[in-house]
């Protein structure tokens, strides 16, 4: 195969077969196909998309150029969920134990937060003594004795995505359906789960803005997962607002002990996504035909604490100080804590969730830069959520703050992102579609 | 300017400006913008088009990448001809001693063959002892004693286009109007011309395959030179058989000087285009005011022989033997001379001018690959034009043959180019269209 009369098919609107898509792919990993011509072609997917089948076919390519993760010798259906990230999206600190608890096998690779985003990998650093590199037999392990483990990406995993996507931040070709969904998919699958629940964020504070193209995404990436013979399920949910009242690392753990603890009402929006999530997980696994059997068994591990339980033993095998979630004040001790008050009173009539999630990155919690250090204790705790009424003497959020460099600039960030209305703002839906 | 918003503009179908044009340009030449940026960035402008105000401003950011050529110290309005590329097409060595002869200034730089298509720069070098590189000084005073030099490209000129030219290549970016227009022209304007004949060719032997697709190149070209304030004409012309008889250096040379002797008819191919270009040459000189004012001149140099006195004094002056032109049977000798007779009797229905121009590479004509050695006396010299009729006792054309290695893989592409029919064809035109 020739490599321009490969590009010049996508060019002119072609579709390449799955033998073409290996080749460019591992011709990419290989050094034969140069990074001047993959950027090329990725521009020409850009512009003229991709049929199912080819991104079925890329996301295969893309899976198989490296090694992947193999758990069948684990019991089970092994799950995992992925969300396209947000702004206190704490869910998978609880949804992971709390299926575990219900009979599930969740043996999962999480990712380190970027840009406005947070990612399970620092919360669970949050922890003293975690270490989420674990070797693959070890993570297995901790698998079997307990159910659940969560670490970091181990070995060679799909080595394509990490060159393709280095030259898709510097060539303008990021934002694309194919690309975007072959990218999340190939790592999913390369690490091995027979189902997967993806939680496709919409909304100021998502990748997809609005519902239409998280529908797209969710479409496309449940599509590629049955063409693989994987039970996938999307649930696209809102980020028009923080998910949870933290945004933080510690402040992050420290919200999914509560409700793991049962100390967070039913009506709260974290706990409300963690159920829809964790049940649909429970169905894919086959362990609850339906939903409503799937809450129950839900909210038994959460009132009996066995999904407390199975957190505590999962950090605990992992190498992590137990007291600090026993006591989870612990993890977010700072040198100052600090109110902040709305300008006036009225309803909190919008959020726009990037700029918190930003303003949280100012405090040290996150990283605008790939090298920028995490501070785990520091964040921001709401204490208002979209809708509520307030008032000049009651605070909307407190700063957890160690180092008060950016503190101005963060405090600014805050106010802007939350606007003040005279009558409260329309229901905005949590769950606005589920895609199957 | 940020490099990949720049990108990301072009692949949402965005207009450039000027300044982010430029920006790319010179970044591609100075290193900043690297080259997979680039390419992403053609692939887009492939997908995407550009205006004719895009296509000129990259034009001008092209052009200015390096040297530019001053010709205004010469007199009188210098004027330049291009052809996109054809075979048998001998028109540079006619027209440029001829518009010279009718008080013309033309300063020219050429370029050599490559693939199927002849380069001007290796017919004048089949003339033993002309040197194509002159030094720019030396280049200006040959155009002052004499009116009229083509030379090979020298200095520095549009080294974006290089670049440019190099990655499209490879990255599958070639085919897109905008990017062949400013390529062209870009080396064009730097070259110093006035004025600007375009031979746009179209047909099975052409860049350009269809009529469309030629005035289309043409319309863009001519609109990039008006933008920048040069007078530039397109005439289309036919490229569905070679032009002249001749396909090989020495051959074309021994035909333009069969030309501008008259020892051609006026109802000869070449001799008719010849005369559109140089008349059109004339004119936008301001020497001729119409067609037939220019077309008498024309012709009362060539028969005078003032036509063919300022070939002779312009080789001359670059170092040429002029006995090899007084008598060019000289510059055809080869081995074997060898006839080519039809399969069967008919009429010339369809010449492929491609695979004829191949055919001559394979005898060393001409080059397939850049680094080809070309031999000036071989070539093909066709004695039955389309539409003629043929039969089985009267060759088709004679082979000029030093080197038999590829002998009969020519001859077997010539009996396929040329397909014998029992009725005679459709007469085709010459010029199809003329856009100014």
């Amino acid at each position: 195969m020739i490599v321009t009369e490969l590009i010049e098919k996508k060019r002119d609107g072609g579709e390449m077969t799955e033998e073409e898509l290996r080749f460019l792919v591992n011709g990419l990993v290989g050094g034969e196909v140069r990074d001047y011509q993959m950027s090329a072609f990725m521009m020409a997917v850009c512009c003229r998309g991709m049929t199912e089948r080819e991104t079925a076919a890329l996301t295969l390519a893309m899976m198989h150029s490296g090694d992947t993760v193999d758990l069948s010798d684990l019991p089970g259906v092994k799950v995992d969920k992925l969300s396209t990230g947000g702004v206190g999206d704490t869910t998978t600190l609880v949804v992971a134990p709390l299926v575990a608890a219900c009979g599930g096998t969740v043996a999962k690779m999480s990712g380190r937060g970027l840009a406005h985003t947070g990612g399970t990998l620092d919360k669970l650093e949050s922890v003293p003594g975690v270490s989420i590199e674990q070797p693959l037999e070890r993570f297995k392990q901790i698998v079997r004795q307990t159910g659940v483990a969560v670490i970091g990406q181990s070995g060679n995993l799909v080595p394509a995505d990490k060159l393709m996507y280095a030259l898709r931040d510097v060539t303008g070709t990021v934002k694309s359906l194919p690309l975007i969904a072959s990218s999340i998919m190939s790592k999913k699958l390369a690490a091995g789960a027979d189902a997967i629940v993806l939680d496709v964020k919409t909304g100021n504070g998502a990748f997809a803005e609005t519902v239409e193209e998280a529908r797209a995404l969710a479409r496309c990436m449940v599509d590629i997962g049955s063409r693989m013979g994987r039970r996938v399920v999307g649930i696209i949910t809102d980020m028009n607002r923080p998910l949870g009242m933290a945004i933080g690392n510690g402040l992050e753990m420290k919200e999914a002990v509560e409700v793991l603890r049962g100390k967070v009402p039913s009506s709260d929006p974290l706990y409300k996504v963690c159920m829809v999530l964790a049940s649909r997980m429970l169905m894919l696994s086959g362990i609850a035909k339906t939903e409503r059997e799937a809450c129950l068994m839900l909210s038994s591990a959460l009132e009996s604490g066995a999904g407390y339980s199975k957190l505590r033993e999962m950090l605990s095998a992992m190498g992590g100080d137990t007291r600090f979630i026993d006591e989870p004040e612990l993890l977010v001790r700072t040198r100052t804590l600090m109110p902040l008050y709305p300008d006036k009173r009225g309803y909190i009539g919008h959020i726009d969730a990037k700029q918190i999630g930003i303003a949280a990155c100012l405090l040290g919690a996150g990283r605008l830069k790939k090298e920028d250090p995490v501070d785990p204790a520091v964040g921001i705790l709401m204490k208002k959520r979209y809708g509520d009424q307030v008032d000049e003497n009651d605070p909307i959020a407190y700063l957890y703050v160690n180092d008060e460099q950016r503190l101005d600039e963060a405090k600014e960030l805050i106010h802007k992102a939350v606007e003040i209305t005279d009558e409260p703002p329309a229901e905005l839906p949590l769950v606005w579609d589920i895609i199957e």
